[in-house]
Formats: structure tokens, C-alpha cells, sequence
């Protein structure tokens, strides 16, 4: 099985990279191929934008889904795009790894959403949720953040975390793309907890990690519950 | 009263910048001051890294909300963000007007929220939601998606738009820092419709412009509310 972990964190030394680590060399050790996109190593470029296409379909227009498509045909998408697809199209679980910036992803990382999903494959026409491009392949969040678990829940002050704040991603993002997406792995409260308790996270994070197949992905849509809806009469 | 418009196409000719250039010009001919960072055009960076201080407080391991504020009391932060941020203070309405990618903001614009929005100016301590940095000041969502209306819903294939999807713009972001936000405005469908519909969303826009003062924002949580869960016993 082969496993992309897509890492979004500033500092090498964080307890967020910690995970990282711990995830690759646990995976490594449990006989699956792991890869690791670490984002900021690699100095990735998160714009989309008219560079990432060597040949125009519309050289008068940027549609950047349409071009998406045409230069994915022609195998004329940018370099490091061409090289994440090929590692997303191999891999049968991608776990995305990083600390939650404004209840959601770095910018570094949606850049990699934004310009890796590619319309065509990831998704298009009909296909999306149950039927999405990456259907078969698994998904897994795992972030930590500055809060605290009480701050989340119907009627906390943020409201909900997996089924508010990380819907677009869990569910707008991954699922969209046809991912199983298991629940996420939080770390919270991180800057501010003891060393003990880092370490009960990563004990945790083990011990997930070590129960994958057993766990139940989130419920979303399905394509033929909606049809009525999608193409109303 | 100042306007502040931070807008992310890769497209000049869209739809979308036509949106922009419609508040532009309404809001300068209705005696407002307005101001608009093309993020495209102005090659916005938007990855928040070690690169955003010229000076350190810890050197050796970066904690990047910490050096915000020691950056901007030093005033050693990025001269990009510096030049945001003097911009954004000066704003007393503040319009986002992008595509929605992903159900969320394109990566160049999520990378001006991670850098532009520092703590210790915007938020920090107890100070955020309607004790927010930015309390007093108004904030307008601009966007075009693909997507038609009857998509979106509590039963609906993708879900609730505006409290769901754009949950963590909304309210975890904009209301976090103390903007009062208006009801959003959505052109849906953009690239799929008529001249005539997006015709008609131009006026609609023009209308909704007109009449900023008498929208009554959305309502998000009010600290005095959340006490006991945020301090819990």
C-alpha cells in the first residue's frame, strides 16, 4: 500500500513535524511505501495561476479548470503539478499534515489543493463525492491547533470543528474528490501544553495510526441520493 | 469613509474582476476612499514563513503568531504585510472579492489572511469574535462559484453555503477578528450563464452596494456569552 503524506509546517523542529515523522517511519515499519510532500522543503508555489500551463486551449482567457484539463492531455501542466498528480495517483492513502491557520489550511497547502486537484481527473462532469476521480483511495487530516476541544461543539464558541469549521476541506475538499476520508487525528492546545501531554498525543497518534483499516470514514453524499436535485426538472 | 477591496482572479478579463471594478468605481462615485489590492497583480506572496520578520524573538525555532507581534512591535515585519496592514487599519469596510475555490478562498488570498491578519494587532489574548482587533470595522464577502443555488441547503448535494461551507471564513476568520460581516454576496453559476444573468447579477450587485448601510450583519458569538467555556472552572 502506498501511503502520501502532504506536510504544510514552517519549522522542521515542531511537534506538528513530530507527527510527520512519526506517521512516515510507523507506516515504513508496518511495510507501506511512504512518500512525504514536504511542502515547505520543497518551496512550493500554492498560486494558480496562467504559469502553470506550458500550452493554451484559450490563450485570450484563463478558465483555469479548462486548461487544467487540456494541458493534463497534453502533458503540458507545470513540472511540479505533473509530479504530485503522479504521487496522488499512485498513492491509496494521503494524509494531509499541518496546524490549523484560520480554522483551516496554510495557504501553502490549499495552493496544493488548488493547483494538484486537477479538473479532469480529481474531478468533472458528473464525478464527484461517491464518484469522484480518486474514488478507492483513502484520506486522513491530521492537525493540531492553538485551541482547546471545549471551544468546539454546537454551542461553543467556535462551533463545530469536523462537521463546521472543517467541512469545505473534509467534505467539500476530499470527499468531493471521491476520498473515504477518515475521521481526523487533532492534536489541540499544542503551543501551550506540557511535554507529557505532547507525548500522550503522539502515543495516540501511534495507536491510530496502528487501527487504520478499522476505522469508519465520514458519512457524505452520495451521488444517486441527489440526482433529483442536481438536474432539476 | 475608506474601502478597502482585496481581490484574488487570475483573470483581468473576468467576470469576477468585473465585480471588483463595479465597487470601485460605485463606491468612488458615492464619495467613499477606496483602495484595492489586486493580489494577482501585485505577485502577493502567500506563504507565511521565517522570511515575514527581520527579527527574531526566538531564533532558533519559529512560532509564527509570536513573531507577528514582536515584528510589528519592533516594526520589522515584511514591508508587504506592513503595507497591508496600514490599508486594513485605515479601512472602515473591508470587500473580499474572489472565486470560490474549493468552497473557500484561492490560496493567494488565504495566504493574505495568514500573514496580513497578525495577532497582537487583530487578535490576541481574549480579544476576538465582537472583542476582535478589528471591532468597528465592516467586512463584505464578494464571490462567483460554479455551483448553482439549489446545490446548496441543508439537504442539498454540497450542504449550507454560507453556514457551512463558508463557516470558516465567515465566522472563524472574519467575525474572529471583530469584523461586523455582512450577508455575503454570491454571483452563482458565473461561468455557465448567459450575458443577460450575469447582467443581472452586475445589477443586483449595484443595488446591494447602494444599500450597504441598512444590511444587518450576520450574527456570530459575542464573548460575554462564552465565558464559563472559555475559562471552565
Amino acid at each position: 500500500m502506498n501511503v502520501l503524506i502532504v506536510h504544510a509546517h514552517h519549522e522542521a523542529k515542531s511537534f506538528n513535524s513530530a507527527l510527520m515523522h512519526l506517521a512516515t517511519e510507523q507506516l515504513t515499519a508496518a511495510g507501506y511505501q511512504v512518500q512525504v510532500s514536504d511542502l515547505y522543503e520543497m518551496n512550493w508555489n500554492p498560486v494558480a495561476s496562467a504559469n502553470d500551463f506550458a500550452q493554451r486551449k484559450n490563450p485570450e482567457y484563463l478558465v483555469y479548470a479548462l486548461e487544467q484539463r487540456h494541458n493534463y492531455e497534453q502533458q503540458a501542466i507545470a513540472p511540479d503539478i505533473a509530479a504530485e498528480l503522479e504521487k496522488l495517483k499512485a498513492a491509496d492513502l494521503v494524509i494531509f499534515n499541518f496546524p490549523l491557520y484560520w480554522f483551516s489550511v496554510p495557504a501553502i497547502l490549499k495552493g496544493w489543493i488548488d493547483r494538484v486537484l486537477i479538473s479532469g481527473v480529481c474531478y468533472g462532469g458528473m464525478r464527484f463525492y461517491d464518484q469522484g476521480g480518486l474514488k478507492g483511495k483513502k484520506a486522513l487530516v491530521t492537525l493540531t491547533l492553538g485551541g482547546r476541544e471545549h471551544m468546539f461543539g454546537e454551542k461553543a464558541i467556535h462551533g463545530e470543528l469536523v462537521d463546521g469549521m472543517l467541512r469545505p476541506l473534509l467534505r467539500g475538499t476530499l470527499a468531493y474528490v471521491g476520498f473515504e476520508v477518515l475521521p481526523p487525528f487533532i492534536g489541540y492546545h499544542v503551543p501551550y501544553i506540557k511535554p507529557e501531554a505532547r507525548e500522550q498525543i503522539l502515543v495516540d497518534y501511534k495507536n491510530y495510526l496502528a487501527n487504520l483499516d478499522s476505522l469508519t470514514p465520514l458519512r457524505y453524499p452520495h451521488m444517486d441520493e441527489f440526482d433529483s436535485k442536481l438536474y432539476p426538472k
